[in-house]
């Protein structure tokens, strides 16, 4: 468990969502000695092409070209990511669990619902995992005693599937013994995340600042390229490289139209709240005129 | 002439401008090495108080205080600071002159119309300076010429009053000799600085980013103070300290409320007009939550 | 059922809303040969005056001279729109039994709470329809098994009245035989709108187009005065024309407004969240000077 | 029960909120000759310092000193402000029951997540409350009922703590005999407030207007020092006034900031969402140049 | 000369704009007794219809009937109305002799460049007239020595038309003997109007506030309507009353449209800069919900 | 001068702009049988590369491939465009001329001055040439009258350059005999352009419509690559492809980014001032989820 705690956290709806908006980012950080994560709030059952274990495994190829120390998936049921008190006891657990300095969360609007209600959920939790008088672990043990499981089985047949709340990998960390004392001691101790940042990518909005990722440009287009169940259709057919050389050429523009709003080659935008504060006038990046 | 080409310039319409929106960051760099400057585009002769003179002995004390290397001032009338072809040749010598890495215009809106059209003044000048093309000292000889005096003599009367382009302090440099010979050469070689940055402090909007000026915020009021001219009235009477105080507690208040946005004491305030460039995603300051 | 798919369908919360803000472009669009639908989330049952019934009766009239081809009421609760999983299935398989290229959402603010969050609403459910996986049929049936009987039964209760989930007019199509199968197949089938457009005529907002009404400015007024039940009060006394002349007037200056935005008599405002696209520039209605 | 109806209610999430951003606005009101009141919706027992007991009585010594005429806590949980149907009725109940013309919400955007939900949970009160047709005590009684103590129970586990629902201080008002009778008739009779202001000191936006609070500022520091279970921490040591002298420091620069926008030394900003209407324009305060 | 100082000065770029955008406004001033008066600043010689004379004898049957109490016309020609340093003067000379308190400009954005040049000619006027040390006269006595004659001439020519710097009505006030000495003294005391609010009518802007104009909206319209040159040849043909019935349509429908923003018949907009400043919050207008 | 009257005439302060922001607009209007037209402001004489005559002839060449039925260049000086009323007469003079229905101007922010000041000037002069009552011709001529000889002398030297009003190209039009007659009649009549929308490439500002220039984007980047004198440089060296290539990119990744916008493959961004009149809101373009 020597990858924790995080220095960077990336926290997305869908398996695949961090490789399209900042997995530049997080391989820069990774190259720059930074512990990086990522979270994934569904495990992407609803995803038109591919099965959740598809993407798992997929998952796990992206998280290893971005060099991730660390990534995890919960059981909040694809499309249907909502900002209940349930979910957010389960993503504070995991900020309490991984304790990151810089959580990167989807921007708060977007064409996709999971994506926005994952922004407002995922800041949610990050002010929850913070409160020192909460018991976290006490309030999520709670749900499954005795009313738990009729509440649950309520819920689960309303949604018409099944809800495994806090089993299995649902838990953040598949821990045991030593690992597992650990992992409950830093859920018991309440952890405020220093800064929350969001990706901006898939919204026409005008980013804060940008990332230079020109040198990680290529190895994000593989972390994406590796989710083949995704990009298998499109790749079908006599010849696969079209399709592929379709996608590239989208991607790029994007990183490249963000890159030239800086004067680089590739860039992500990112968006944040707070106001800059500058040490140096005279060392401002990104030229005026 | 040791102390040009200049880390940062500050333009501002008044004397006493630059020392209540960013006197404070003018000292921080200097502090830290940088050679910075000031130009006032105007004598301040509109002013209520005190006369043109009284200020230029004052500006020298500020500047002193606030460790300037440069100082110099325009003859463009206060109170009519207008965005001309020719005052933009005067501000673009003086940026060839001085050649600064970054500017410091007043922001775009403000109550009082020096202010605002200073800014567009001063960023169009910038843009002039970078022009290979654009000959400036030709440019402004040739206002010498017969026919300028003419012109000259029109606009004179016209404005009601004397216009003294390219004379005396106007020049922007008293220079003699090799340094006359080196101003020459700067004027005639272009060019732009790198970032135009505003001072927001006399407006309310909300900044790109603020400058901890903590540990300068005393310098930066006694810079203030040096203008005994503006403040005497204020400060007449038996006792000088309630008026000072009063004064006090309203750059204080700014400063401290500009300071609060970022977690530190005290601040002043700036906006950007492009995006930001982030190197370190970990590293990014001031607080979300 | 001649009358589906929908080219456009207007979901509203109230029996009236439509009439107020975009009955006019439904007529003007049963004009042109497209076949329009009205889905009305609430039976208006929290309306001071008139009962649900009265309404229901009204709508139709309504619907009739605005010349709908489908109009269908939900029974969420009047003054109880919330943005639910259950809410969401209901929208969600109007959706796709009626497969509208377009809907019409309320604005996403506003005064009235049902408003915006319709607008909400219906803008995931228009999402949840295109989900190729979600069986909406089996999430909706299987929350009236046994635990759903419990879990409703409880809802109910905390409500403080009976929720009706999947019976009678909420199937949203009253449907037989051969009818149900085809709404059934419908139902299976995903079904994602084209575009989704938002009737802003509520709030003041600058909208991004308007819909010149001005042939259909009678009947649509027409169709407002349908709801006896909602004016009859303000009609009431030995002259009922003041009273509607009044509202006659208002409605009239909105839609004139509106109308000389775009150089037309009467026009209904809308917004759209996405960039337009534009084939003929020297065709661009609306004159700038 | 003669301090009802209110002219005034602050609605906010946590005692000593209030305090903060409008207390300085209640004191004035009530200065004024007006009827004023404080609801916090939770008890603060996630509060970091202090129990709930605690700040039961320092938010009635912080009442005592702001002069309002009614203060009453809720019992939903702090950390966990959540805009449900059911704490909508409870809002809505003392809605009806103080029957205020004007109500200060906080601003709809915040830090803390329990802020910015009270903003619309406060909003969507005020418009239940208006609603005739809903009877607001049915509604929670029902809720007492057999069903509703599965419901509780079940939803009290999930929640990991105790919902007392609709008992003791929850009922807004301790009434008996008359008072009661009088209580339950004013929760029967609808109330909308014909104002809603939006409390914004806690976000950097900008302020539709201020209230000048200059007479009042020092009464309101103290409130807020009333909560000594708050401060105390900070006031530990051998010198108890550099703790306080910082705190005052920053209260008092946010109010002279506010202050000096509108030409005034202290002032606590609000936003409305509705224009102004003003009667005479040559009465306008604020300088403008 | 008792109709000076004005209570409140409207300028505008042509006669019959203020009719058009805060007639009612003016009326409604007159009405509560206060000193109203009206600065056209070009002849409308450039209106498609009617002479500049023709204008000039509706502009005074207009003035009469909104009760004005001062009504002038500057010499700045129309279509070309410039932000120069002679017209600022112009302007900041009827400044000094009328002495409003509250000055209302157009507002800064427009289809027409004469409104919108107007609103900042305006301000800066405004300034330009509350500096102690400017002398006005001398200012602009000395263009008309003999190096003006020149520019002057030139300055026509390059026109294309005759300028009359200073000549007959351009004074601002027709003055004689003690009337004249009067005028002179207050040209040279400086006067800065307390507050400036700008007329948004003409641009679909959201206002700031609505002043209700329901009691003055027939004299508005007739102020209006007395501007025959502009209106006849719309009413030409046999019946008069379709153009001027449909002018009012417009007219009407615009001022419904505001005046239904604040709850009131008709209204007429604007817009302030600065914050407003509240003194009873609970005696706030407009309905909130 | 069968190319007159036009539907479109772009208006750009350098020959390039318009072949970077709307060639392919132009083209695709051109590919649709429109008249379209090109207005450089000035001839280019400060670029840094190439001299004006090279530019000249490089944008005869990118006419021809855009397909323009009309291109002229007026001698406002590169790097001092200004909006004054000599310059508003020349271009107003050069849209009575052409008579264009739709006027595309640059936006109105940007990095380079001339940029947004052209885009000013435009908008001034197409109102200009509306105004019936303003004879063009005799304005401009009488500058060129005796008097204008020296205030144009005075200019000149004042900006150190020639200044040739009126002479040889800068008609705008070189006309001789009947067609001479021709555009003198035309200069005679108003015309005022019935659209003026604003080509946004340049800036980082969400366009209001994009246009699918996917037909068009080969001719359009050849237009550009026309400009041999501006991309010589960078194709210098042994390998000539890398620079185009790089060039290249960036263009693309631009038309790309606007064009997934819209779902098309590239596009030219697009910002009217007016909100839309939409007539048949089912075939709104661009998907919305």
């Amino acid at each position: 468990m020597s990858s924790l705690p995080l220095d960077l956290l990336a926290v997305a709806a869908h398996r695949d969502d961090v490789e399209q908006t900042c997995g530049g980012t997080l391989l820069k950080m990774a190259d720059l000695g930074r512990r990086t994560g990522i979270l994934d709030l569904t495990r992407g059952e609803m995803g038109t092409r591919g099965t959740a274990e598809d993407r798992e495994r997929e998952a796990a190829e992206a998280a290893k070209i971005l060099r991730v120390s660390w990534r995890e998936t919960l059981d909040i049921p694809d499309g249907r990511v909502e900002n209940t008190w349930e979910n957010r006891l389960k993503v504070a657990r995991i900020i309490r669990q991984t304790r990151p300095r810089v959580v990167i969360l989807p921007y708060w609007k977007g064409r996709h619902p999971d994506h926005y209600t994952a922004s407002k959920l995922g800041y949610e939790a990050c002010f929850l995992a913070g409160l020192a008088k909460l018991d976290i672990h006490r309030a999520i043990s709670s749900q499954q005693s005795a009313f738990r499981q009729v509440a649950s089985a309520v819920a689960s047949v309303v949604a018409g599937e099944e809800q495994n709340f806090g089993r299995g990998r649902t838990s953040g960390l598949a821990v045991e013994g030593a690992q597992r004392d650990a992992a409950l001691a830093a859920e018991r101790t309440p952890h405020r995340p220093f800064k929350i940042i969001y990706a901006t990518l898939y919204y026409d909005v005008r980013p804060t600042f940008v990332v230079n990722i020109t040198d990680q440009f290529e190895a994000r287009f593989e972390s994406l390229m590796a989710y083949k169940s995704q990009f298998s259709d499109q790749q079908a057919g006599k010849d696969i490289f079209p399709a592929r050389a379709e996608i590239r050429a989208r991607i790029e523009s994007m990183a490249r139209f963000y890159g030239m709003m800086a004067g680089v080659t590739y860039a992500e935008p990112f968006l944040q709240k707070e106001v800059g504060l500058v040490e140096d006038v005279t060392a401002i990046a990104v030229k005026s005129i």
